[in-house]
C-alpha cells in the first residue's frame, strides 16, 4: 500500500565487510516526520532439505559465532555473485554433504529479518540423493559434522534446541506437513 | 561439538544504534588458522499467531526499508530491555492490532540468520481474542494497516509473495500442520 511508504532522504554506508554492509538511512515516515533506519544488505542464500532414500533429513551441525555454540542446521550457503539459487544449492549440497541429488525444487523462499536485513533464503527440497565419492569439497577453512536423522530425531532435536534456527525448524516442519497430508 | 569451536581473538564494536550493533572479529579456526567474522547484534523479537474465534489469522502489512516493500506479516516486535517475550508478546499484540488475548502458549524460539546475527525470534499463539476499546497504540511514528484472512487466504499471500518473511510462513504452515493432524 501506498500510504506506508517511507522515503530515503539520505543514505550512508557504515561498513562494507566480506559477508555484509550496513546501511544507515535517514527516512521520511507517511506522518511527514523523519526517522533512521539501520539497514543490514547480505547476498542471499539458499538452504536445502535433503531426504535419502531411507527417509533420513541430512544435516550438518556447524559451530556459529554470532551465537558462540553449535547448531545442527539443514545444508545451507550464500550465494555468489551472480549464482542461480538452483546452482547454488546444488553446489552448497555437494559441498557440505558429499551429496548430488536427481530431483531438487523450490519448496519456498523467505526474507529472513525483514525489520532490519534483506537477506533472502531459497529453501529446496532435494531427493534421489546419491553419495559422490570425488564430492566437491568444502573450503578447507569450513568445518561441519554431517548427520543424517529421522524426522521423530529432528523433531527431539528442536526440543533440545540442538537445532535452532528459522530455515531448519521450518524444514522439519515442512515435511511433517508432508507425513501429515500423505496419511490423510 | 568441540572440534568446531571459532576462539576470538579480537572483538571490534564498528557501529552501536538504536537496534543492532556491528562487530568485526577475528576468530582461531579448528584448524589453527585465523578468519574474520561479521556479526550483528539484536535485542531478539517476539510474534505472534493471532487466530480469531471465526478462524481468521490476524496480520499486520507495513513498510520494511530494508525490502524497499510492503509485505503482510503476523504480528511482531522487538525486546524492549529486560522485557519478558511472554510480556512483549501482549504488548505487541495489542498495539499493532487492538487485541488482547486469553490464551497464549509458546509454539517454538528459533535464531532468524545464525549465519551473521544472533536474533532470535519467540513466536507464540493467541487464542481469545478480544478487541479492546481502548487499546494501547503504536507509537505514533509507527504505521500499519491491519487485515483479518483465513488460512485458503494466507496460503493465497504466499504465492503472491505478499507473505514473505521466514516467521510469517513459519506460522502459515504451522496452522496448515495443526488442521492436517485434526483431520487424521
Amino acid at each position: 500500500m501506498d500510504n506506508l511508504i517511507e522515503k530515503t532522504i539520505k543514505s550512508e554506508e557504515i561498513f562494507s565487510g566480506r559477508i555484509i554492509s550496513l546501511h544507515l538511512q535517514d527516512v521520511e515516515l507517511p506522518n511527514g516526520k523523519q526517522s533512521k533506519r539501520e539497514i543490514i544488505k547480505h547476498p542471499g542464500a539458499v538452504a536445502v532439505i535433503a531426504v535419502t532414500d531411507d527417509n533420513k533429513v541430512v544435516m550438518v551441525e556447524q559451530y556459529r559465532k554470532a551465537l558462540e555454540r553449535t547448531i545442527v542446521e539443514i545444508p545451507a550457503g550464500k550465494l555468489e555473485k551472480g549464482e542461480e539459487p538452483e546452482i547454488c544449492a546444488r553446489r552448497e549440497l555437494e559441498e557440505e554433504t558429499g551429496y548430488v541429488c536427481s530431483s531438487l525444487e523450490l519448496v519456498t523462499s523467505f526474507y529472513t529479518s525483514p525489520g532490519f536485513a534483506d537477506e533472502i533464503v531459497h529453501v529446496y527440497l532435494a531427493k534421489g540423493l546419491i553419495k559422490k565419492e570425488d564430492a566437491a569439497s568444502l573450503d578447507e577453512d569450513e568445518f561441519v559434522n554431517l548427520e543424517e536423522i529421522s524426522l521423530d530425531e529432528a523433531k527431539e532435536y528442536i526440543t533440545n534446541q540442538k537445532i535452532f534456527d528459522a530455515k531448519t525448524i521450518f524444514a522439519v516442519q515442512y515435511l511433517q506437513l508432508q507425513e501429515a497430508l500423505k496419511h490423510k
